[in-house]
């Protein structure tokens, strides 16, 4: 195949990083793209922390652990322990190679870098190539409205009430105030080929297109425009989309989440496991979506690629 | 011995926390009063790191580093390699362990907390029961002004050149703007008796005399104010007090030292090595005080106090 085209890919959290990889692994590097959900990110114990970032770098630079599918493989917690020796509540877990990459993080913001700098920074330091950009260098936060809990921020609702309250709204707080960073409209004005991951639409893609300008500009492209299910089977394949489907009274379907997708998308790849999915205005295609291994992220990643590539 | 006295000590690192474990292990702790020096505070990574302080307490709960006197026993370096990896230059020694107090720490100043509270919260986390209170909540930093770099924070010129540029001066940058904490005055005004560790005196007890009022305060209280010599047959017993007095013009001997304090003391204590030290109305004594094992650190803070109660 000789795909020369720029691609663009929105992405979260650990589907989101899977997918990312089966691109980096078929595309060179100048040719891709990484557009990354800010906002999960959170100040803890001082330090500035981007988990969506964070396992996304980890996965391309094949340090992730392969288990939880975040953090890194074989990393202990002995800054943890000692902390929660000091009689501190321990909720979030760090790492202590992760922790690194936090110190040097909220250094680097601390010192005025931007944290698209500080982002290419990691990703060189990590040797990572394609480009990893986040959505915005101001902050903006996901905060969870709950029947149980009242409004939480992400990390307190996903990690904390391991995502078990009841979500009745989301809103992206700051949102209205960023402004996209020129890395990213640049990105979007060169990309012949934009994906959506098979990330939570609510939790991880639709923060990224609450940056002001970011929605427009996608739309602005005549190119294809393509999200991958998150939904298989009526299930989420990770974390709380469907539960959270459910609570904010959607049926849980792939052809929800296109829907939710609305006209930033123009084509829809659901999953193998589910009914054809045929939904107004869009192309859609079904493939095997769910992956576990690299070779599984390697081969949708080219069936998504190569599928694109036949409509022209 | 019946001794109940309220005790002041004035400290800096490795020597300092030797006399103040000894004194820690004769007095209750209601009786001691630990005056550590915060000259040698600096950020690094976005982390404040207060090397005398943590030595301090380190040292009196336990679980200091028996070999280097600092850091802490068993400590692992993860995270530090980790950093390294990134390809940053990671010349300043961060424990595992210790970070989760340089976190705690940080976090807690950027929080709003005093120095002197987030000491305090950190001596009690680690079943330190003593008061120890840094000379200053603001920032003092001792700067060393250097023949061979010229002038250089005291981390760069002590750690980073392990101490081997020519000593030029020293100035303390920030004291003038200083205030003397609450708790140090109320800690002055109730002393019955004043100790200066062997610690550096120009790198680690000037720093906490140049607090505006702190020397003053010293001077108001009659009652005895004795120091301890750092220097022995003509050498320190640990890092660079006996080099940078030579550098300074200085002749290398006790009587340099005390005549460095001069007024602040009325009472020095000299090493059994060297030639009894008479000096112009001070009251002198010498005992053996290298402290290698915890029983020479008790007994030479029994020695000193028993010597000052036959004062009276």
């Amino acid at each position: 195949m000789a795909l020369t085209k720029q691609v663009l890919v929105l992405v979260g959290g650990v589907g989101g990083a899977k997918l990312a990889l089966g691109l980096a692994r078929q595309l060179p590097p100048e040719q891709l793209t990484i557009l990354v959900n800010t906002g999960d990110d959170f100040w803890h114990y001082g330090l500035r922390i981007c988990p969506d970032v964070d396992t996304l770098l980890y996965t391309l630079s094949g340090r992730v652990d392969p288990v939880n599918g975040w953090g890194l493989a074989g990393d202990s917690t002995i800054m943890l322990e000692a902390l929660r020796e000091y009689g501190e509540d321990t909720w979030f877990r760090l790492g202590d190679q992760d922790l690194a990459t936090h110190v040097l993080r909220t250094h680097l913001l601390r010192e005025g870098h931007t944290l698209t700098q500080v982002i290419g920074r990691l990703a060189g330091a990590m040797g990572v190539r394609p480009a990893v950009l986040p959505m915005s260098d101001a902050p903006v936060a996901t905060m969870v409205d709950t029947l149980e809990a009242g409004e939480l921020d992400f990390q307190t609702y996903f990690v904390r009430h391991r995502w078990q309250p009841t979500v009745r709204g989301i809103r992206y707080a700051g949102a209205a105030a960023a402004t996209l960073p020129a890395a990213v409209a640049a990105a979007i004005d060169r990309a012949e080929l934009i994906l959506i991951a098979p990330s939570n639409p609510w939790l991880s893609i639709a923060p990224i297109l609450a940056v002001p300008g970011l929605r427009a500009a996608l739309l602005g492209r005549a190119v294809p425009r393509v999200a991958i299910t998150p939904i298989v089977q009526g299930r989420a394949i990770k974390g709380p989309a469907a539960k959270m489907m459910q609570e904010l009274g959607y049926s849980v379907t792939p052809a929800t989440v296109a829907g939710y997708y609305g006209d930033v998308i123009n084509g829809f790849v659901s999953d193998v496991q589910d009914a054809a999915c045929r939904l107004q205005g869009l192309r859609t295609i079904a493939f095997d979506t769910i992956m576990k291994t690299d070779m599984d992220k390697m081969r949708l990643a080219q069936q998504v690629l190569d599928w694109i590539e036949g409509w022209a």
